[in-house]
Order: structure tokens, then C-alpha cells, then sequence
């Protein structure tokens, strides 16, 4: 039968993303495409060993249902690991675990928007916040960024502007540390002008940090939870980066009205979080495994970032410019000619590599220019090959385009 | 600051059970509130043996983000068991795997309806379809039940009645086996009866199945998806009453266009669902411990319905009338007198036994008078004693009542 679907269906869009990922695992492509941890930095043996102690001793508990809002011992963990890490002072109650922050992202756009209204976003922003925020039909108004994040004068302006026409964003989305996909940092100055804006607008801010222990250079920058005194800020944090994605737990920080309204939602959703996965991260959290696997992490992968920026200074300066990030797993690459990354992804493809393009981290398909490039999963030969086929692909690409004017003239 | 939500968010109540789980854990209650199996019922030596293995061979897999539609081999495995246990003919590509089945209710909700939109139900239906639905804002119709399940002329009664009004419904959403919460298997007659009403008003079929494998006495009926020629179920199944529902698992299997339409909406709602649950049921299947496994739960819940029904005949024969289920995990009972079950619950907690009481079944408030009782979750003895003392708080409301009565005369 033909089956019919939704309004809200339309809004939804494929993701270049998850259709890549089947690439990703084919052995003669590079994949930039992705943005997965390396597994060597699973915490395999430690995983093991916490799920043996788990299944010997609370298996009647871990194979169960959970609460809802997540595992009380994880959540008090939480508590002690956002005020260590990230300065952020909160109460149990006030955490959500969520399966990855992706259902954080889902679960705020849900509770926050309905069809239409307004939120303001970086440009370019995270595909998953995309996902997410156009299965809820919002309307993302993306603001700029430079070197130094978002531009905050712009989102006041803009923010002026849709309130002088009754439309009142519903939340600021950021990601601070390391963005996703440019790889910027979000500076201090800017920082607390996003906090002040929320303040005189009453919008909130969504804070999603889930690379911020990953910091390969440079010193850290308070999280905007941390500098935020009237409780406007919504922050989500992720163990996909620091522990395993296949585990999908995330969390959620805000107010207790939040807390349950997302419970209410997540009823709906799922009913309760993995709860195997829940114990894992607890005592992961526990034993403080943490604090010895991370800086392994961030020993790899400073090195990765450090082969991907040496190969594109070597390969790519020629044909484009690129950010470099002080953390986190992407790099941001703009091409100087005027060239469709889209269009260029299958050339891409057959030459072996791929990448994200630019347009699928917005909601206008702008950013054509532009791609992402991950470094954390590739190893390190792939990288260098990766970005040396890279820029044939571009190469390529620019003698075909002056190829057709030349034709055309 | 104060949150301004969105207007969804008043579609959303608090579920009954996930705030009566908070007393299923104290020792002093008997709970027949949950819908939780029973611990001892969990593979818990062979997911330990699993989880080795995994964790050994494959935790680059394992812990790393999967496909959103699923692990391809335990796709490939969910085919051969669908077949073999429920005479359902599919394709790996027509299967996609979830977070639970509770993610399946949600993602069909939201792929299906736009507020206001008409769903049929049966009535009562299950209080997590009722959160999916509502989270929605669809309009549930609910239909009335007898000992055969849904009245299926009156479904068709009521389907001609709204398509007059052009409110077609979006689909007939059923638990044909051992239903939550009535316990109420659905009749051969009436399941084909519904197919003919789905297909002479071109109206999907939701199908339901978390229970299926846990027949305790009668024989089995085909699902009716296996009676389907046409493409017009989807059908759900569920890992959480086989193997441990902590491990959040569920599946639907329907046509290519609802996979890949889910498959859609779940790249925003969680990117991909829990990748080492996902190697455990595989290997769980794959292994044939599943085979060895269910017997011994079947072995465990008969002898737990039969105490629970022989309880109910002891104590319960005077104050209220209840089902008899053939299999799954719930008694559904009503009493004779006009008492609110929804009221009486406070008294019940205070006498140490909880239920679920019939209103949280429903979307318009209706069974006062019935209560939903597990009989999976609590010991023998706690069983006897609970059916005990819910006899007890039955009779002390009835006598409440009565007494009310007099003062007023």
C-alpha cells in the first residue's frame, strides 16, 4: 500500500554524513567524512573489565529498566565530573542522561520549538543539530562566524530584528569548544556577550561541549555554564568522544524544569537510557579511568592534527585555506576557486577520499566553498595520502571548470 | 530565567508507572505497578560470555558508532527469526533496528501523524504508546475490547464515521498478543477481519509484539503480519521480555519506505542505537541461546500467572472480576464496586502493593474501575500476599464508601 506520511517528513533531510559512513569502512578510500574516535582509543581492557564486575555484581540492575532521567549513581558522578572539569556548580536532579548528546539535541528542540519558530545557530553548525532542529520543522537562522566563534554582534542584531517582528528566538545553540564543523573556538569576550545577550533577550543558550577534554594546544576557556549566574544556560556534555560512541550516553545540564520536561519527552522517546551502558560510565567515572585514558586520546590525536595541518601547508596551500583547531577532531578547508565541493564529492569518491561538504552543515546550502575534514580516524599515512589526493581532486576540478570557459568562449 | 516550552509539551502527562518504579524497589511494597521482567529470567552468564568475545574480536565495531539503521548481521539474523518464529517474510533493508520498541512507537507516531491527526487504538492500550502518541499531539480514537481483543466492527464502524468527516486515520495501532494491559490475545477471526478493514480503507496496521514469545498455555496464532499480502503492517518486535530490556532493543519490519523514512527521523533523534547491545543480541540470536532461553521464562511466568490467578480466585472472587492471559505479563482486573482506582492508589501504596490503575491506559481518562497487575516482576509469595492486600484496600474503599453513603442519608 502506498503509505501516507506526515508534513513533518518533508522537513526532515537525508545526511551526506550517515550515507558516507558506508564508504567509510572500505579499505582504499580515505575517509575524512566521519567524525568517529579512533578506536585505539577505546577503553577496551577497562570496559571489560567494569562490564565483568557489573554483570557478577548488579546484572539484576543493569539488564533491567532504568528511571527515566538516568542511573542516580551516574548522575551524581556527573555532577562531581562538570564541577571538576568545566566549573559548573549544579544538583543531581538538574542532570539528564540522554543516549548520546544527539537525543539531548532532539529533546531541546522538541521541548523549545514548535513548527516555525526561530532558533539561531552558528553557520555552519553541527549536521545532527540539523537533523535534529529540522525534524522539529524550527527555522534556523545561522549567524556568521570568524577566527574567534559566532560573531555576537551579529546575533544581537539579528535577535533585535526578529523580536521587532514579534519572533522571539527560542534558543542560542553554540558549540564553544572546537566547533563542529570549523574547528573555532569560541573566545572568552565572546563568550560573555552571548551570556549578556541572553540576559537582555531572556532567550537561553544551548551549550554543546562534547569535545571540550580534548584540547591539543592553547589553554582552556570557562564553558558559558560556568560564567552563568541566572541559569540560562542548557549545557549537554557526551562520553562518545572520551569513553566510546557505541555506548551512545550523553547528558543534559539545566534546570530542574528542563530536566523533567525532557523526562516527559523522553518517556515518549525511549523510556530509559541503555542502562549497561550507564553502569560503564559510571565506573568509568568512579575508578577514574578517565583521567588516564583521555590524555592518551589527546596525545593521538594531537598528532594526527599536526599531520593533517603539515599536509595540507604541504598540499593544499595552493588551493584552498583551512582552520586550525586547537582540539577536537575537524579541520574546516575552503577551496580559493569557485568550486561546488558538493558537486566535486563524487570526482572525491573516485579518487579514493571523502569529505564532508559544507552546504550539509547549514540550512540554506551555503558554505559551497567549504568542506570538513575529520582527522581523528584516519591513520596517519591516510591523512597525508587523503589530503595529497585531496587536492588533485581540486585540481582536477579547477582545470575542468577553466576547461568549460575556455569552451564557452 | 523562565522557559518559554513549546505548546507539544502540554500534550505531554506524566506516566503513573514511571513514577510508581521510584516504590517498585522498596522491599516492604509489592509491586504489581512495573512491566518488568523478572531477573532471574536474564542470560546474564551468556552476555557475560558474549560480551568477552565482543569486546576481545570486535570492539573496534563494538564501541564505535554504528549504521542508524542497524548492525547489517544482526539485521540479517532478525530476518531468519522473523520468519521462523512469526511466518514473516522480509528483507534485511526492511528492518530497522531501535531503542526499544518504545523508540518504534515514537518514530511511527512522528513519521505518520501532525497534531490533531486520528489514530485507532484499542482501548485500554499501552501507557507507552499513549506517551509516543500524545508527544505527537495525535488524536487517539480508542476502541473497546472483549475477551477476543479489539471489537473489530466497531473499528470499521468508526473508521466510516470519521472518513465522512475526512479524518481518515493514520493507522490502527494493536498489541495482538497477550495485550498490555488487559493481557487479551486477539482472535484469528478478528485479525483477519482488521487486515480487511486496513485493506478496504487503505489504513496501515501498527503491530505490536513485544510479548509473543511468552505463550503459557493455548496455541499460538499468527501474527498478522504473516496474514499480510499487501504491505499494509508494520510490525514490531522487542528484545526487552527475551533478553534484557536494559539493553534497549526493538525492531520494525515493514516496507523499504517506512525503514528508510525512520531511518530518517532517527539520525536526528539518537544517530544510531546502541552499537554493543546490538552485537549482543546478534550474537544471542545467532548462538540459538534464545532457544534455550524463553522456555525457562515461560517455565518461571506460567507458574508466576497461575499463583497470581489462584490468588486471585482466593481473594480477589468477591470484590472484582479479572482476565485470564494466556501468556505475557499482565492481569488485568476490575472491581464490581464504584470505586476509582486512580483514588485508591495512595491507600494502596500505604498497604504496601502498587498497580498501574486504568485511566493511564487511556487518552480520555476512562476505566476508573480497573487496575493493570504484573505478575512477572514480584516472588511467589510476594504475589500472594500483594493480591492480598490489594483485596484488603478494596474492601476498606468499598466500606468507605458505603459509610460516605449513610452520613449522607
Amino acid at each position: 500500500m502506498n503509505f501516507k506520511l506526515s508534513e513533518i517528513v518533508g522537513h526532515m533531510k537525508p545526511s551526506e554524513i550517515r550515507e558516507l559512513l558506508k564508504y567509510a569502512t572500505s579499505n582504499d578510500i580515505v575517509s575524512f567524512g566521519g567524525g568517529m574516535p579512533d578506536p585505539s582509543t577505546f577503553p577496551k581492557k577497562e570496559i571489560r573489565e567494569i562490564i565483568d564486575d557489573v554483570i557478577e555484581k548488579n546484572s539484576d540492575q543493569a539488564l533491567q529498566y532504568g528511571n527515566t532521567a538516568g542511573l542516580d549513581t551516574l548522575r551524581a558522578e556527573l555532577k562531581k565530573f562538570v564541577s571538576r572539569k568545566e566549573g559548573i556548580e549544579t544538583d543531581d536532579d538538574k542532570i539528564i542522561v540522554t543516549a548520546g548528546s544527539q537525543q539531548a539535541l532532539y529533546a531541546i528542540g522538541r521541548i523549545f520549538t514548535d513548527p516555525g519558530d526561530p532558533i539561531i545557530t552558528e553557520s555552519p553548525t553541527y549536521v545532527g543539530a540539523v537533523s535534529a532542529f529540522n525534524a522539529n520543522a524550527a527555522d534556523m537562522i545561522q549567524i556568521r562566524m570568524d577566527e574567534n566563534g559566532i560573531v555576537t554582534d551579529e546575533v544581537e542584531r539579528r535577535i533585535t530584528d526578529l523580536e521587532g517582528k514579534g519572533r522571539k528566538p527560542k534558543f542560542i545553540y553554540v558549540i564553544p569548544n572546537f566547533q563542529n564543523p570549523t574547528g573555532v573556538t569560541l573566545s572568552l569576550d565572546r563568550r560573555k556577550h552571548l551570556l549578556e545577550i541572553s540576559e537582555n533577550h531572556e532567550i537561553p543558550i544551548v551549550e554543546d561541549n562534547p569535545y571540550g577534554e580534548l584540547r591539543y594546544s592553547g589553554s582552556k576557556i570557562p564553558s558559558i555554564k560556568s560564567l552563568d549566574r541566572n541559569g540560562n544556560v542548557i549545557y549537554m556534555g557526551s562520553f562518545s568522544k572520551i569513553m566510546s560512541p557505541g555506548l551512545r550516553l550523553g547528558y543534559i545540564v539545566s534546570s530542574e524544569e528542563v530536566t523533567n520536561t525532557v523526562n516527559l519527552l523522553k518517556q515518549a522517546l525511549d523510556l530509559s537510557t541503555n542502562t549497561l551502558s550507564q553502569f560503564i560510565a559510571y565506573e568509568y567515572l568512579k575508578r577514574n579511568i578517565i583521567d588516564r585514558q583521555v590524555p592518551k586520546s589527546i596525545e593521538i590525536y594531537r598528532n594526527k592534527r599536526d599531520v593533517m595541518l603539515a599536509s595540507l601547508e604541504k598540499y593544499f596551500s595552493d588551493v584552498g585555506t583551512w582552520t586550525k583547531p586547537e582540539g577536537g577532531m575537524f579541520v574546516w578547508a575552503t577551496v580559493k576557486g569557485d568550486i561546488n565541493t558538493s558537486k566535486m564529492l563524487m570526482s572525491a569518491v573516485r579518487k579514493g577520499v571523502i569529505y564532508v561538504s559544507g552546504p550539509a552543515f547549514t540550512a540554506d546550502n551555503s558554505h559551497t566553498r567549504s568542506m570538513r575534514l575529520n582527522f581523528t580516524f584516519p591513520e596517519n599515512e591516510k591523512l597525508i595520502e587523503g589530503i595529497k589526493r585531496l587536492s588533485e581532486v581540486v585540481k582536477a576540478e579547477e582545470a575542468k571548470i577553466s576547461n568549460q570557459a575556455e569552451n564557452k568562449i
